[in-house]
């Protein structure tokens, strides 16, 4: 790269937790400066958090339309190459529609929109524009998980048989939107959240991560989703079982209200000649299982990883990398594929490996299956997209 | 105690791989001797492992009904006191009546019997003859599982909310019955091992623990049973989601085809206040976490552990005891409650608690709901038993 | 084996801890029964203990002498074959030397005798006699440290060049001595154990692994003793640098005041293509360490374990065995190599793979060369025996 | 802060290890901006290096000479705010001395200089100008690592008796500096990386540990350093008993052979009621034990964490950081400590926590008595400083 990418942001003011989040990951590269902001729907606290963030006061905007139509007319050379939005998912739409329209690529927080309809309108958009737009499926930007991944494209576990994803959190136990807990107010409230609370939240993560690592997609739901704190406006758990695309089954577990669990998200995927494991509160480690021979424990920053995984780790074996340096990754191989774009350079796979609109879309249409299955008295219900 | 009980045993001869299990769990308190065999349907093989066993030639019997007849003559002071019953499923039933009819007690391997219908005329003849029957659901006779069941008793997570079960072993991955197997080939043949493979064989044990621990009771299942290796006759792998009777929700996995697990049981279970984790691999740990308080590591032995843990440990903290251990603590219960009902004592909360006839039922009732429901396109099945 | 072989007991009454563990071990496979006993220095105590073992009147002894003489006695057909001494390290020396001159086997806990002189005479004895002595070491049972063994005896590791063994409890964390504790009354008196605390109890268990896995033997120490508990008479904690005849270094450390630990015994060794590393509270895996490779988790009962493993395990993988197996295993062994003698068979190296009077002279030597070591300001100090 | 502060790098071109480790962590928290960079020995690697990191070309100098002279002539709101110092140990010293010469803040890689020597006189020269030097100890920024200094400083564990701390790596088992490893080269040459090579590079990172939780200081030491791979110029591996001031014992074990590790650094500190285990290859976890209560899993991000591990914390609990989050927090307290100097606050303790002078002193007092201790016949060497 010649240049650090410049950044927009549009949300993430002070107290916001994936906002900080997003920035850590796009700062740690050192490929992208924050340069403008559009950071909260109070225009006190949007100019509060952009001093903090030292930004120049004439980058700090009162809302999104403002950045966007001023950032758009400055220079090629000073203005934004992208915007991030990290509101709550019912204003992820409009903001990223506008800047499409007005010639930015976008990273975008998952679950991309707040329906399905939006999100085929916004890949609609996306291949209108030529634009490149990134959905931060976090766990997927995991060196291991990309490991997992290659091996079973590669064919190492033969076809796959079975797939269970669970995804354990306990922090919405009590009713903690009632106690001022801005965190689950909103995403507990389903005019900001959207249809399902747990799928949306974190259910949609672990299809997502189901999906990809294992290359199938799903095709056939049976699903459960329960309000399990009394009082609470919206889904906080779900079992659901899964066929995929290729005959497989799985099961698929996603909970807020798992007391004492923090943030359990654990994969494990079963084919013809082994499984895999892995978990994400220990994210370095993969368990590779054998019919007839010891189980292997493939490790980050080793000799031995393919070639995804080390484009994806910093460190060398050991040194452990966590939560941001994946999701900095994803950040990582948007630059890099907004960068060779700008050069006329064709980016290699691994800078293209981030999640997208297609994603995006197989996100929302989780979310509206989840929700119509289980809401059905039919057993299988068809994937509709 | 007065003197060692005096155990018969059907089934187990050389090779079997259950009858050595059920030896060693009686040898190992040193209050069960082995008195008398019919230990294969084959004469030759029973009479050569009789000898094998010490067994003096006038206590190896040809046959059960030639063994319970001859023993149910011989002097008090020599007769067996009980059977054991270790031959495949399809072949509880028969002795079992049999030794009940003739006044011995009786231990009998899970599944208890080859339908529902069986198992509850065995319920009703243990009743009318007032013998005991026990019935070797061992995880439920591992210290920590009691651990965990008598702090859920004890009300120290609240109201139980959620319980995630799964139980994978890989062992069936291939077409084993196929190729000399004799274990894979009866345990896949429905004619003798019954309506259901993966769910009669290992999903039992998981319902059990589930019910066994929660002290709560399935009330409604939806099932996905899949035979995943072609040319197999019987499922080999099933999902199921839960519902109990306190209105909680729960998933039940089972599986014989997840390549590279050996014998994965683990349970989760989540309360209001917390969660409680348990491994069968591990199984001297359980994991206690809570809502707002460091996770704790319970271990057996030590001394702030519950009395029907306690009563059910033989070593200190930190000398690992097995899945021998817990199969023994259920024959040491089975025991120690003959031995109190023979000198007209009544047995403790902690003798008594082994599995019996209700818990017959209740696996046996599992498998046939479990199939009935995969049978079914609707989706949510009311458990009948 | 044609019979049960006979076995009587020198020690172990009730309330003893590891009297109750040699029965345990010594019934499991039902191979031994136990036929005699002087089982308390106290003989109200060894009668009543006789009794709950279901000892015939005739076979409960008063003391050690009166058994031994008596039983020599015997007919062929009814006298023990072996007995068991399992009294505080001070009483070994004598019942064995006077058990061996009447023609009995024995088995005999660690550490071997009170002082090394006494067992380079047991030694002598044995050699004499032409007896077999079988010392319990019990963690060299253990089925997945005669697979490290075997892996290193064939140079998967090349050459060893460092070995860490640490042995961590905490029990003895307050002067439970003065509290009534009568195991560590015994254990704390160097009368009755001997020259060493820690190094007596549980750094010769350390050290005899360390040798057992590596092949190699300590021929240089450098030892740090401490009484870490004010007011106690002996060591509760040390720390050795340690030389093998090989060249390599190690660390051995044995505390019963590192607080909060049960029995934490681990050990790694390393060599010149990668490390093993065993931990005795999880004690069905090893982990295989590669320079360039993924690890491995080898685990007891699967198809690609080695030979000496293999005839130390009972059950398939994923049903854990523990400590009373490993404990079971040398009983066995025993057992096997008696049994074998007594048909002039010569026992297959996996029968005799028991620790021996030569095990208990390295033991004894550790004991008092790293107490000698110590004492001195010499730094290193070379092993004498 | 008002602003980013300016940083200016010294080694750390392209291909280094270290210097990219040290801009992620800069990077990090958007609180500093690499300005200025002498980047290599060799100027044109310097100069490519600066372009691959944007530097302008009148930022990127040809020595550290250079670059501290020229940006000591800038304005105050242009001039690099403090240099970072990356090069191999024999080039710490002097750029340091210079820098501070000149009115910059410093941060050095470990350990800070070549000699006991330099590190006094670098501490009087940073007394004497009053500036800051920040030494990067890094797993001394983990928030776990902090927790256990802040739970035994409040006295949870009663007194403490004994540290184990081991740091075993394989990546020098082989003769890897004859074959083209640039950095096993220069840490296996004495006359770049110092006295000793194991205790230097990692050897200083578990004392350091050992003293900066534990709160004591190692003041004698019997040190036994090895060159375990033939043809090696420098140890590579060491066993090391120590006494604390306190009077209880430890053990430190730093080894670069121990084929098949990563980078497993590991502590277990003992005290009177209880212990703590933290690993730093799982680092948001911190095992604590306790003498009669389950031991506990203390996890980053909960509520029930201390003011110093929550004050170097990004994410909610399950949120894993690592290695670059714990470099990035001492990054993170020096810049803040930084800034509040400049606007003449008084920093938090919280702030003030990172590695100074006074654990470079220590550090390097480690390394030469270590080395001394190891020569000597000689028990117990006195810690000299």
């Amino acid at each position: 790269m010649q240049r650090k990418l410049r950044m927009g942001m549009i949300g993430g003011g002070k107290d916001a937790f994936i906002g900080a989040v997003h920035r850590l990951a796009a700062n740690m590269d050192g490929l992208i400066e924050l340069t403008a902001g559009a950071l909260s729907v109070n225009p006190e606290v949007g100019y509060e958090s952009g001093k903090m963030l030292f930004l120049p006061d004439n980058r700090i905007y009162k809302n999104y339309e403002e950045m966007l139509h001023a950032e758009s007319k400055l220079p090629a050379d000073e203005k934004i190459d992208f915007v991030t939005i990290v509101t709550p998912n019912f204003a992820h739409f409009a903001p990223a529609m506008l800047a499409l329209d007005l010639g930015f690529n976008v990273v975008i927080e998952k679950p991309m929109t707040l329906t399905l309809e939006e999100a085929k309108q916004l890949d609609t958009k996306v291949k209108e524009t030529g634009l490149t737009l990134c959905l931060t499926h976090t766990y997927s930007g995991y060196p291991m998980v990309k490991q997992a991944k290659q091996m079973i494209s590669e064919g190492v576990l033969g076809e796959v048989r079975k797939i269970i994803v669970e995804y354990p959190q306990g922090w919405l136990s009590t009713l903690s939107e009632r106690e001022g807990n801005a965190q689950a107010a909103w995403r507990t409230d389903p005019s900001k959240t959207g249809k399902s609370g747990s799928m949306g939240d974190i259910g949609t993560h672990a299809a997502h991560l189901a999906e990809y690592i294992s290359g199938l997609k799903i095709n056939k739901i049976c699903a459960d989703l329960s309000i399990v704190v009394p009082g609470r406006a919206i889904d906080d758990d779900g079992n659901v079982l899964l066929k995929f695309d290729n005959g497989s089954n799985g099961v698929l577990i996603a909970s807020q209200v798992a007391a004492g669990e923090e943030n359990a998200l654990k994969i494990k995927i079963y084919g013809e000649k082994g499984g895999l494991e892995w978990h994400q509160m220990e994210p370095n480690t993969l368990i590779v299982k054998w019919l007839n021979q010891p189980a292997q424990i493939y490790r980050t920053g080793n000799g031995y990883i393919g070639s995804f995984a080390k484009h994806n780790t910093r460190t060398p074996g050991g040194h452990p990398e966590g939560y941001l340096e994946a999701f900095a990754n994803i950040y990582r191989n948007f630059a890099l594929t907004i960068d060779a774009k700008l050069n006329n350079q064709k980016p290699t796979d691994e800078m293209l490996d981030f999640p997208n609109t297609e994603d995006g879309i197989r996100g929302m249409a989780f979310i509206e299956n989840v929700v119509n299955s289980s809401n059905s008295d039919q057993k299988w219900w068809d994937y509709k997209i």
